[in-house]
């Protein structure tokens, strides 16, 4: 047992790819809970995407970290001492924490998580806390999605877009993804049962989203914003929707990112794009993870998830996720 | 009675403000009807700032006229020869028709105009026939306003515009304009009673908005793009409706337009942003024609009409609409 406790504290905002000296790694006494309080020690931290948002202070749909702070992030532990009768020592808890060993939850940010039936801890923690309610939700509520329409999503090899498609085929729709290597689009076709997948870094996208996509596109479902974003546009559907989750491709900007030039295209298609961020459906989670469960559990789902050691590793596994060197869901592994 | 027919033919497509060389104004003969259909004499002719798209090639709702052809445009008129059982000689009729005295409807696209019940031909049709419609269903449906809250719209003093922010006072919302002269501003705030105007050739919109949106924008109305946009997406409430009538911003330009920059919102805020044409609404126009009319016998709603003399000045009063000049519904008075 460590006697100390180790916590990343935000020090800077980050300019372009996240620096060493944006985040400090400390060493600090371990937190004592008062009344009402429980603390947890993490076993797993999840690394996303919108790590890179609450580290900034561009606009965003919570308030960023504050520079001092330990770094926010969406955790899994194991309850080490409680002085809140609904939380017990043991207890197997997830939510919105912070990257460190000990914790004190947040009041409501914590909850205990659901015995994972048949699935590991880590699994169910990674498939069931963000990314799979991130893609049921976003594809099924917002995307409404018809058999035989075509679903295209980016990030494809990414923890929610690979669930994304998966959910397509699954209703019977066309998936077409696109990702940054050959590697990922093998997987995500011949693993995964994509239809087509478009390799951004190397294929012509707007010709090849033609070549994959010969009834134009109803779903498109978008991670990542950008030149992606644009190409899709010019070839959506009458009434088509899409679905807006992330914008990685901008996040690291160092400077102002143009806006979509086919914008208009949302009139002359009459498109329904619309954003959206998990946390929105948190009443309606019990539905999405018997929905996942039940997929995974007759292997119509399949889940991937990138294993890391140790809370030390946090930030240069984060960069992977912005450079495309990730395959499936990044977590690490701290206890 | 002329013995023959003048005829606007589109000629070339645009490239910029709307050139003399565009269109050519012919003298051609009568059309005569064939078994099923029927011919009209044009009444009134409205223009609208979709006319500048239709003559152009870039990405449309529907396709664009073709070289050559009669200018398309919303229409009303009087059936002077009908072998259509449907229709008979004296009917007065509305629709999609052509820039033309007399002209053959096209199936479907022309119907019988309801009794106009206390306002002249003309403000029926220019009130009911698109303006009123465009409004009430992008409004109410798309923006679904709640009392108390902020509904912005830009080219407020113009035939949408001034309908949408008044149907927001009567839904009880706080109603701020865009316009482009201090005259319009006067008029929208003082005549129709919006809570507040900004125009935006001589404010900086983006502080202009925050003085005119204490509590933020939940509903912006779109009638241009551009820029004003962009300084909407800024101030938009959690979960605000952005409903996409048009972008005369951008119709007219001759290089390429950038996006919006601000894009980004669109998750940051989870905005809703949907692009619709009133023709989506097409069975729904008498829940529409019924609540305008309503609200116009009962002096809620006002409705200015910008009527011009004569086909020959189609032109060259349709331009007006993409300079400013023009304030209210503008249409012109054939026969």
């Amino acid at each position: 047992m460590t006697e100390t406790n180790r916590v990343w504290r935000l020090r800077k905002r980050p300019v372009g790819i996240i620096g060493d000296d944006v985040l400090s790694f400390e060493h600090e006494a371990i937190p004592e809970p008062t009344d009402g309080q429980f603390s947890f020690r993490l076993n797993y931290l999840s690394l996303d995407p919108t790590n890179r948002i609450w580290m900034s202070d561009m606009d965003q749909y919570m308030p960023p970290v504050e520079l001092g702070a330990a770094m926010r992030g969406i955790v899994c532990g194991t309850v080490v001492k409680s002085k809140n009768p609904n939380f017990a020592v043991g207890d197997v808890v997830s939510g919105l924490g912070t990257w460190a060993d000990y914790q004190i939850a947040a009041p409501g940010m914590i909850n205990k998580m659901g015995p994972p039936s048949g699935v590991s801890v880590g699994d169910a923690f990674g498939l069931f806390a963000v990314v799979g309610p991130t893609a049921y939700f976003g594809l099924l509520d917002l995307g409404d999605p018809k058999p035989g329409e075509t679903v295209v999503v980016s990030a494809a090899a990414g923890a929610v877009g690979s669930i994304v498609g998966q959910i397509a085929k699954i209703k019977n729709c066309r998936a077409v993804g696109l990702a940054g290597s050959d590697a990922k689009c093998d997987w995500i076709v011949k693993e995964l049962g994509f239809d087509a997948a478009i390799n951004y870094k190397k294929d012509d996208v707007a010709s090849a989203l033609k070549r994959a996509c010969p009834k134009g596109i109803d779903v498109y479902f978008d991670n990542v914003g950008g030149e992606i974003l644009d190409a899709c546009f010019k070839q959506m559907n009458l009434q088509g929707r899409i679905p807006t989750c992330g914008f990685i491709s901008q996040y690291n900007a160092t400077s102002e990112v143009p806006g979509p030039k086919n914008y208009p295209m949302i009139l002359m298609q009459r498109l329904k794009v619309q954003g959206f961020i998990v946390l929105d459906y948190a009443n309606r989670y019990p539905e999405a993870i018997t929905a996942l469960g039940g997929w995974l559990a007759q292997g119509k789902l399949k889940f991937k998830v990138d294993m890391q050691e140790g809370l030390e590793t946090a930030v240069i596994n984060l960069r992977k996720l912005y450079t495309g060197e990730n395959q499936g869901k990044l977590m690490i592994h701290v206890a």
